[in-house]
């Protein structure tokens, strides 16, 4: 099997135009099948206050009403997806802009609602993991935008961290996948305030000792299950860690199955 | 050579929802492979002013300046495509969305400052045909934003006419292609006020006439010439007609050889 290298970055560093430079250098230097996952970030936000509507967020989680979801589709599908394109396909990386609605990738269902009404979010229910696998070997390099459909039409927007693990599991079928999971600090810590204290390698055991003792905090929880089950379904390589890790081996922190 | 279908639809019909569902049916109707390209409409010009900005328009185009640019990367390339893309994967016909950065499949040129200056608009200078006809063979049906790029990182606001005349150009090599130019009336006129005067065959040296005794009227003009270019080049079928051209065999114009 060919190895395939999937990179999620969060929404800030593709709104960043000194951060994107770096991330599409970066991204572009990766040898052999890759594939890049971006979050939305405050841009839709910010078009949501000039338009004068209301931002509504519970737990940190967007509310996405109809209005909203119309922001998001244009900046995330839109504006966001499409610079990065661009801006690949200026270093002669010849990428393809997705949503899940594109060749039907991520099938999802509008999230039901029990305490909190999310709106127009979806959860993954299928990939098409086979349309990515086609654009890969002829080369493409998709750039997926944190957008779903239900296929009857809606579009749904959709966490990005939960699209890349449904996307490493869908393609582990074909190719040796490594995941790169990219956030704000070098990897996981073992001291929020200390950037230095990565952890080098995590097993499951040893992150729900350190969940369990408050030592690894509540945002990290859902990333860091995230990667463990990409691990348990078959993805070959699971990395946590800054921008630093597309670029330079053995930065982050690895999680690793049960010694 | 297999049979390839190319419809371009206007802005206006994609943004009502009626006029949409018909064309998403109609257009899912067509047998073997085929492509759509459609414009940008009013919505951009809407989000411009509920944003404040000036819209500028000479001569009936768009004058795009860099907030403009963004509002129709999102118009077009997101709201509108990804629209269009969800609607057609309802009915289980497999669209892709793209714009002309997605594959590089439409390089353009920022247009040069001569009386005017439109701004980010793009002319186009290459197509990537081969990553179009790799799409049609796999069976997934490209749907095209009338947005191009410079290959330096610029997405720029593109002519969705020319897209489609440059589109049927290349993929003429690989398919007998047919082209069907919808818009708002049944074809060409002989009357302008009365819309069954329908010209059901039109030949170059007709159309020339035509214009010049002020028949055929100045809109009418790049479009014609646009289609007769097509045909020239080597597209086996150009039709000018309404929405009902696509699911109505032998209705609007057919622009044939001078005989």
């Amino acid at each position: 099997m060919k190895n395939c290298t999937i990179i999620k970055v969060g929404g800030k560093v593709v709104e960043n135009e000194q951060s994107l430079k770096k991330l599409l250098n970066d991204f572009n230097a990766i040898k052999g099948l890759k594939l890049l996952v971006h979050g939305g970030g405050n841009i839709a936000t910010q078009m949501a206050n000039q338009l004068g509507l209301k931002v509504e967020m519970v737990n940190g989680r967007r509310i996405t009403n109809a209005e909203m979801l119309d922001i998001v589709i244009m900046v995330y599908g839109g504006k966001v997806n499409k610079n990065v394109v661009a801006g690949l396909q200026a270093l002669n990386c010849n990428a393809i802009g997705l949503t899940g609605a594109d060749l039907n990738i991520l099938k999802a269902v509008k999230r039901p609602v029990k305490e909190i009404d999310y709106g127009f979010v979806g959860d993954i229910v299928e990939v098409n993991g086979k349309a990515l696998k086609i654009l890969l070997e002829n080369n493409y390099i998709p750039v997926i935008a944190p957008l779903t459909h239900d296929k009857n039409g809606q579009i749904l927007n959709t966490n990005a961290d939960d699209i890349t693990h449904a996307i490493a599991v869908a393609l582990s079928k074909y190719f040796n996948v490594k995941l790169v999971f990219c956030f704000d600090k070098k990897g996981v810590l073992l001291d929020m305030e200390d950037n230095n204290s990565v952890i080098q390698k995590l097993s499951k055991d040893e992150f729900k000792k350190l969940a369990e003792n408050k030592i690894i905090n509540e945002g990290m929880v859902p990333k860091l299950e995230n990667g463990f089950a990409s691990l348990e379904a078959g993805v070959k390589k699971v990395i946590i860690s800054s921008v630093e890790g597309i670029s330079i081996e053995n930065s982050g922190t690895e999680l690793i199955d049960n010694g």
